[in-house]
């Protein structure tokens, strides 16, 4: 079988964090996590299909792995339907497995996906089961779990079932449907999943239901990316490297990879599961906690960074980083503080795309992307997004999304008078 | 001999903080402190008098004690001469003691009242003895330490002796003193005054006058909180619970009281004397410094509570608190700051009811309500009042009182334009 | 051989920091350390040349050293020419070393110019050796090395050799060279230079050029503060007074010198090189890295102090102080914080008599008079200077220069409404 991985999408949800595919955990981009998964299911030929914005990273990050191709789409407004016909050119076999990497799973999931696909059918098609609604597609299937209907968003308590579609599609006979899709006339947006639906409506194909109920995230918003975070942290073996330097009265407690030149300063404590990446400087007093941070961030002097996923090159510095997704190189300046709990201890919303989207969680702090800076003693409220390369000047309070590629400065007014009171040191002494 | 105790006052130049009765020192409330030290002087029969506003609240604390009633002064504008009669009814004795729990005094006052009281007296009436100058009443007695006169806020330089009353009366022929304060048609403002000076001048009564030179403090203004603890302090006897669990790299120094289930980080350090309530957590290196905290008071990460009365559920994170009071239920976002000394290091002034205070020391932080909140990077002003329920939002400088209920947020200005200035990671190695 | 030591000039780029002549490096005023340097030199008797503004000071800094008498020059309008006449009027030797306290120098530099000035010649003139282009005077010389020329300010790529005229002059025949002085009729700013010009050319005098490759420090500008501060670490000897209080968790590493009475609190951080003056006090968690304290300093809980300069009495709480000069008496709001970098990372440029003057470093904070306070959660850009005993007021973020003596306030506009959201502490358990 091989495979064609679905990775052109431009995670516009996700902004102002750039691709999820070139992301690092655990020191490991997620596409590279994907293709090590589906090798070690015995996948040998990967199709990777990329887009304008992201081929260059996908083709590097790729190198080592042999038998895997990366091609691009051309034309990323086709959305899927052309991603996979992008795929389906440079694929040879009848027997395909289409995948995105839109979703995290269990390595697991494959094993049972190809068992599926076995037998008297033309495919498989994995559902993953969820404990409340979802906004995505609802499998609907016969007796024999075979499929009959994919209901996209049905609204809560319409639901046909438990299980929602995710792209992890088996095809036997992959010509067969993709000359059913090349030809389909419907909107980009739902065109594959159109083809698909004639394919077992009009071409009586047989696709199987699988049901799986193990581990499943999709990274749709930012927040997803502290899920995705914990999931590998749950997968991590605590290990420090022979070459960082940890301070005798640094506390390391818990399951926490501290990787090479890392230094450890005086008094910090990293309380796991945490992942401090190659390099990277951990300062006095500083306090980790469930974190994972890139290669080369420097948690300065007196910060805390709590649940939170911070990419390569992070400065911060008497820093309060909270339950926050910080895209590389950004830095913090002294007394910056990322809030992270409502007034109300309601749940946190963000905007994505004009909605006010609930994170599901009452402690979210902010989404930064790359490039960003802020000014000493400027704070964030809880749910802002600061667009990349975006400027925050000194004192600066956000309480609305920053677009990307902005200077923001304070415009401060003050009362400026001759000052009558003049300072003595006599008081000094008593105020010791 | 039977005591009413008055508690039904409504503190309000205590505001914002609550009824002062409910406060807890040591873990128990003021009245309860009040209440076991007449029965450990052997008063058994207790008639406290409260108002619509604690009655419940005092009930359920005073549950446990035996001989202890309850009663309520309907009409709270009938003030100290209102609450008497309500307690008056019922008592039976003749031989009753008044007091109030407006002063906290030194359990031996009451063998010292008692004794005074003895003889061929009507009653007795405590002076406590003052050094300087206090806005009360005055005593004049005879020779013979009988009270001649009550001279009320004679001035400074204009006073008849040292010895101020202190509501600690005790009436011989208690009815006898009643019937004259139920027929008494002055204000009630000064009833009870009023009517005790008649019952001395046309009643002939011998008050004899108690001068007592022991631990006297008044609960009128916030700042006597303080002066409160530290009284309790002198009375407390360093303990650390067995539950309670205490980093190895924490410091407790001094007189220190450690409730059950606390917990202490990493380097935390408590220098006493300092009381620390059931299930408080004190955060990686938080310093607290002679502070009364509650019960689940969470003292976060570089956080310092210094020579400060916290109550409840109070939480800080990298918060400084100093020389403050601050009631149950109030939390504050990092980086928020009460100031506690002025540029020109004078003394504290807080508005009280209109009027311009002075708290009499250099160093004054803040007075706050129950269920406020404080944005992140919010400062305090030193003696500001900040009301009950009332929220203040990230980056606002309190400069002035705010009133209780109210949501206060920051209006600021930005300057917002392109940014043309690209952040690099290139000089990231220098600096480190 | 008898030296008139200049020490009058009033340092106006300098401005705030007050006179560089009693600025103390390791406790001891500049102009101390000049006068033991040539005292070690031999050099018997010295005339210290001062104006009103420091005579006093100078008097009683060199009080101890016998031989060394400090005049006033009194019109300091008359600037060095007037100096070096005002000297010349106390010294009796035709053998004269005009020297200034402008520039810091390695001792050696004594020797040579003696050396230089021997045989037969009318004196001897030290040029310092300069790498890159300074805006000084340029000495051009003949082949036997005489000087024949001093050239301002040639220009970056037009300079006549790498050597730099600075003020360490010997005059063989010193009233030779006065009386010219005396006759000079050009303006105050070159008289000097114009009737040494003449001396040369007109008088045929002979000038030996002495060249100078030692350390050279010029103390024009208030960052040279931070040169000469690492010049003076370069020649201390770690040590840590008997009378010091040093707590066992605190660390004190690299070259130190912990003057007496000082006290270091738990878990205070000291990295070397660094002078801590008599009667500091470093609070619980502090860092101090690479800095000079003077006497009685505070540096309070959780403050960052990093390669600054801060004279006597300087008090922080909470607060980052980095490449940073604050005059003594100053203390900071906890949650101060002197920004030190620049968003764009450029050289940080400072405002010296109405130009933009580049400090050479992308790591500046600021320059701060004496007397100065800021209120808490106060922020300072880059580069700025804050006048002397000018009060910053809470939350101001000061972005540009403060004028001394001036009350600046914030004044903030916020939205007061009704909360109706009352804050419960059901949720703070789960919070935990």
């Amino acid at each position: 079988m091989q495979v064609i991985l679905l990775a052109a999408g431009q995670s516009t949800r996700l902004k102002p964090i750039s691709d999820k595919n070139t992301l690092e955990f655990n020191g490991k981009a997620l596409i590279e996590h994907q293709v090590a998964a589906l090798k070690a299911a015995k996948m040998r030929d990967i199709v990777v299909v990329g887009g304008e914005h992201n081929l260059e990273k996908l083709k590097s990050i790729l190198k080592p792995y042999k038998n895997v191709v990366v091609v691009e789409q051309k034309n990323l407004k086709e959305g899927m339907a052309g991603g996979v016909l992008a795929g389906a050119a440079k694929v040879g076999h009848k027997n395909i497995m289409v995948m995105s990497t839109n979703d995290v799973v269990d390595p697991s999931v494959f094993e049972q996906a190809i068992a599926g696909a076995k037998g008297d059918v033309d495919g498989a098609i994995v559902g993953a089961k969820v404990e409340s609604y979802f906004p995505g597609g609802y499998l609907k299937f016969d007796k024999n779990k075979m499929l009959t209907d994919i209901v996209e968003k049905p609204g809560e308590g319409k639901e046909p079932s438990n299980w929602v579609n995710i792209v992890l599609h088996i095809y036997n006979d992959f010509p067969a449907f993709t000359d059913r899709l090349k030809k389909d006339k419907s909107k980009a947006d739902g065109r594959y999943e159109h083809a698909l639906d004639e394919y077992i409506k009009k071409g009586k194909a047989k696709m199987a239901v699988v049901k799986y109920a193990g581990y499943w995230q999709p990274i749709k918003y930012p927040w997803h990316v502290l899920n995705v975070m914990a999931h590998y942290f749950d997968n991590q073996e605590p290990k420090i490297d022979k070459s960082a330097e940890i301070s005798k009265t640094a506390v390391i407690e818990g399951n926490v990879v501290i990787g090479p030149k890392v230094k450890v300063y005086n008094n910090a404590h990293i309380k796991g599961p945490a992942y401090i990446g190659e390099g990277c400087v951990i300062g006095n007093n500083a306090l980790i906690i469930e974190s994972m941070l890139g290669n080369n961030c420097v948690i300065g002097y007196s910060s805390e960074v709590t649940r939170s996923y911070l990419n390569h090159d992070v400065w911060t510095h008497g820093t309060y980083v909270g339950d926050s997704i910080i895209d590389e190189n950004v830095s913090f300046g002294s007394g910056t503080v990322l809030a992270n709990l409502r007034f109300d201890e309601a749940n946190v919303k963000v905007d994505i795309k004009g909605d006010r989207t609930d994170t599901g969680t009452h402690k979210f702090g902010a989404v930064i992307g790359s490039g960003a800076r802020f000014g000493v003693n400027s704070s964030v409220n809880p749910g802002m997004k600061i667009g990349a390369n975006s400027f925050v000047g000194s004192g600066v309070s956000v309480d609305k999304d920053i677009e990307e590629g902005k200077m923001v400065l304070l415009k401060q007014s003050w009362t400026v008078t001759k000052n009558n009171k003049m300072a003595n040191t006599d008081s000094r002494e008593k105020l010791k």
